[in-house]
């Protein structure tokens, strides 16, 4: 059988994260090395093709290498969909074939279960308690498994069941789903749904498997912490013989510590926490159920929460909170990085005001961004690659690519001042 | 005999603080409790005639109730000074009566004093070092405990004695008493003086007991402070038992700690404070000499010093020095509440200058004020219940109710930027 | 023997420092209490002339008289170099002298060496690896230790050696150096290089050694970080039994720590490290590689790296880094004196951007200097006496003496706000 996975995806909504979605590192591997390895680990004697765009291309040979895997490599060369996606590796695929997403996280179990589904075709349905903008299963009355027709966006209360189709998808004859995926035409979006309708008009044996397992969708970058949360529930409390932990620091919980990583006196790690190689835990430094991936330098009494912070950031007295730092990120003393409004309301980005459905968003931030000393950002603001917010700034808005926001010299103005020189006496009293 | 307590007072200096002075709470407890219990205590058989404005009766009565009293409340519907308020209870007021301001602090020697001094009319006379703004007891020449005259305000230098009369007033007959401020007339400002010096004109036996122990009013605001200061004199250590408290954390003197608390590693408190029921004190926050109403959390790395902080007020990463904060205050991480002029002059408020005399005065904010994160705020500025200081603010002035002040945009400007990228190695050196 | 030591230079480019270069404090004394005991102990039986300006005078024989010292004052009425220096001790001269300046940090050796070697004349040739704008050494041919000539800044490529003219200057017959002095006629900036340029076509026998152990310049403030350098790699691990360490604090490395210090819970002291007398270093703070003159305190949670800090200077909450105060420096809760620039280049300083070729450099601030609270500096700024940077200011320029800078109030802007108050329950949930 042939695992094809499909890592080809574009994702615009994805800015200012650059990072090809299936690339981003979680504890230390990509997002594609944990998922190829999950499947070679419960599915057996599988040969993959990976269908991947240009520049995924090499990273994903070598993920695959990496793992010992039996795998062939197809390259989409524009983001057209999943069918065109397919038959980017049509000259591959030859008998039964599970077609998967590289970025989807998804409990093994599913793979097993649909592969013990006899059936022309098999998709996984996953049970929601609420309406989900999703393309719903509707079933064969009187025959539980058996999919009548796919439904996209029905709408809250048109629902046809509860049941949302996710990838995982099994087709007994690879060759006739690309036969399909050549020959139907459609005025829909996408071609591979009516390719499913197609069949189901024809009478193939199309059948589902309900799955009440755990799904973390990557759409937007904020899925990112949904992602994390996900990987450092998995962990427990594994410190590197290679990792020098002060006496004098705490580690509580679930922690993963990498070789290399240094943590000093006074710092404070509360699981679930994964430290990737070659860290620097500063002295007072608090850091709690945050990945911090591999080179990461806290520096002294830094506060990071629920974040996930990129490969070679470092930070020095900043409060970092439910923040997607993509990687390079540096941060002077004193800046801060809010991520609650303090009227409550959940937190919404951008122009158009898109809803997050947090609570508690901080930056998102692609690569390379710098943040001055005592500079703030505003709960939820998109920062672009290479950008600097200056020193003291509130940044409100999203910052594009490549771009620096600073105080204008004009907000301040110099007089003359005539010192009296003796709060020292004042202060000195306080600490007495 | 009956205790006549004045708790209808209007405070219109005490802005931005709405909570009715005698309801404010200190150590879990109204002022009204402490001052009822104390007289509970101190004097025997008493009933109690509690005049109280509309919005505080019902609060007084769940207090005297709570204490067991056998009372009576009278309202006073507007704050039209001390005569009108004891006219409020003329129907109740029957024999010997000791008028005391519920909001007052004193050490419950004086009432003893007074009672045991023979008069138709028995004053205290607080002993004062300095000229203080008061009505000062001039005394019948050969006669050391007898009243000539009440002489308000005679200004510095003009002083007929050292005692300042304050109220813990023997009336011998209540009813007189009543007789007297229906019928006199004065143009006065106060009713009430002008009743005393009828009551010497008509030759009544008016003694006062000269009183050399604690006073704090409660006239602005900042008393808070003292009264604070005078409460937590008295408190042992005491750690309440259903109190979580780390190993790693720190008391140190008299520090009073009710159920519910959580005090987290690193933490430092310095006596005397007191932290009351549910409050979290986060990782390496240091409280000293402040008072912490229920409720409260501050977070990681607070620096908390003589302060006040009303119930259920939240802080972060924070410097709150000599600050009076109503209740249900939040404030965002690096924000720091100022307490100490560079120029090292006494804090003024106000757009009158009134001098606080104080060397260290912090923020005095309403309830429900918010503050943003890397604001601050000068010393002695106070903002109105429910407003809220942006991100980044310098607030150098008072802020009404219900406003927020914001940086404007136009303070900012973006340009291009190329970024090049290199400082972490630089900074990674730092640290190693 | 004479030793002449030159103490009168003036030091434009040392603004905003004011204190006369041999003066600044380092630990604890000095930098002429440094110079001159060392060459007491190194040379026997000296007499010394120090050359001082008119303000230097009492201050510089305090020293030496302090130091027990055979000692005599000329004084310098204007800083007119060098040659003009030596005049003014002109009568004071008698036999052989060595002339060295008052701040140059040198090892002792040299001044042995230089006295074990005949010649009428003899100078020390420091070795230097790469160009540096100085007078270089042009020794005779096939003679190795005779002097040719000295070139005064040849430029890079065109050197005629790789030593360079430092001053630690033997004259066997100091009456007849004067009357070089007096008698050469020069057009060049430096009268006294004239002179020696004089004697060696008057075929003087003049020599050098060659030096190659330590030599620390003070010519700008930053310099000041170098000496401060110099003088904490010879320290051990010495701690006052007159100070107060808490036990919770650590104390790591090569720290001298004087009487009356008070050290408290949490604080971190990571050598080499200077801690005068009286310094408190508050709470959780951390100094490295630093120096305290006496009387600093650092206040709860400051973060001191590589800096030098000049006599009671206060702090709160701040980071300090690779920073020169001269003294009587304060700063706000919350302000950073930042070190690093975000686009990683060298620091440089002024309007004519010189170049310090430090890629850390903080404050550079003269006397009395007051920082806000929440401020910030840019790196390499410098700060005239007793000015103010107000709160929330980000300084990039320059400030002169005496003035403050502050955030204009029409930055900010107040509008109507309406509260909903729930954000309380959001930010108790994250610290549970």
């Amino acid at each position: 059988m042939q695992i094809i996975v499909l890592a080809g995806g574009e994702g615009k909504r994805m800015w200012p994260v650059q990072t090809d979605k299936c690339l981003i590192p979680f504890l230390g591997k990509p997002l594609l090395y944990h998922n190829l390895k999950q499947i070679k680990e419960n599915i057996e004697a599988a040969e993959f093709i990976i269908i991947s765009s240009p520049q995924v291309k090499d990273e994903a040979s070598k993920i695959a290498q990496g793992l010992g895997l039996n795998f062939q490599i197809a390259v989409q060369n524009e983001p057209k969909g999943m069918a065109d996606a397919l038959l980017s590796a049509k000259g591959l695929i030859e008998g039964e074939v599970l077609v998967v997403n590289a970025e989807d996280i998804l409990d093994p179990k599913i793979f097993k279960a649909i592969l013990e589904t006899d059936g022309d075709v098999v998709v996984p349905g996953l049970q929601v308690k609420k309406y989900f903008p999703g393309g719903y299963i509707e079933n064969v009355k009187g025959q539980n498994s058996k999919v009548k027709s796919i439904v996209e966006k029905p709408g809250e209360g048109n629902e046809p069941s509860d049941l949302v189709k996710l990838v995982a998808d099994y087709f007994q004859d690879g060759k006739e789903l690309v036969d399909y995926l050549q020959r139907v035409e459609t005025t829909k979006d996408d071609q591979y749904e009516a390719v499913l309708d197609q069949m189901i008009k024809d009478g193939l044996d199309i059948k589902y498997v309900k799955y009440e397992g755990v799904w973390v969708p990557l759409k937007y970058p904020w899925h990112i912490l949904d992602i994390s949360a996900h990987f450092l529930s998995k962990i427990g409390q594994q410190v590197s013989s290679e990792a020098k932990i002060s006496e004098k620091a705490i580690i509580e919980g679930n922690v993963f510590i990498e070789e290399g990583v240094k943590v000093f006196e006074g710092a404070v790690i509360k699981g679930p926490c994964y430290i990737g190689k070659n860290c620097i835990v500063g002295n007072n430094s608090m850091i709690r159920e945050s990945i911090l991936e591999e080179g990461c330098v806290t520096g002294f009494n830094s506060d990071i929460t629920r974040s996930y912070i990129g490969p070679n950031s470092w930070f020095h007295t900043n409060y970092i909170g439910d923040s997607v730092l993509e990687g390079d990120f540096g941060m002077g003393s004193g800046a801060v990085l809010a991520n609650l409004r303090l009227d409550n309301k959940t937190v919404m980005v951008g122009e158009d005001h898109l809803d997050t459905g947090r609570h508690k968003l901080g930056l998102v931030a692609g690569k390379g961004v710098r943040v001055g000393v005592n500079a703030s950002t505003m709960p939820g603001v998109r920062v672009g690659a290479n950008s600097l917010i200056g020193p003291g700034v509130v940044l409100r808005k999203d910052l594009k690519e490549n771009k620096k926001i600073t105080i204008k010299e004009e907000s301040f103005e110099i007089a003359d001042y005539e010192n009296s020189h003796t709060s020292y006496e004042q202060f000195r009293e306080e600490i007495k």
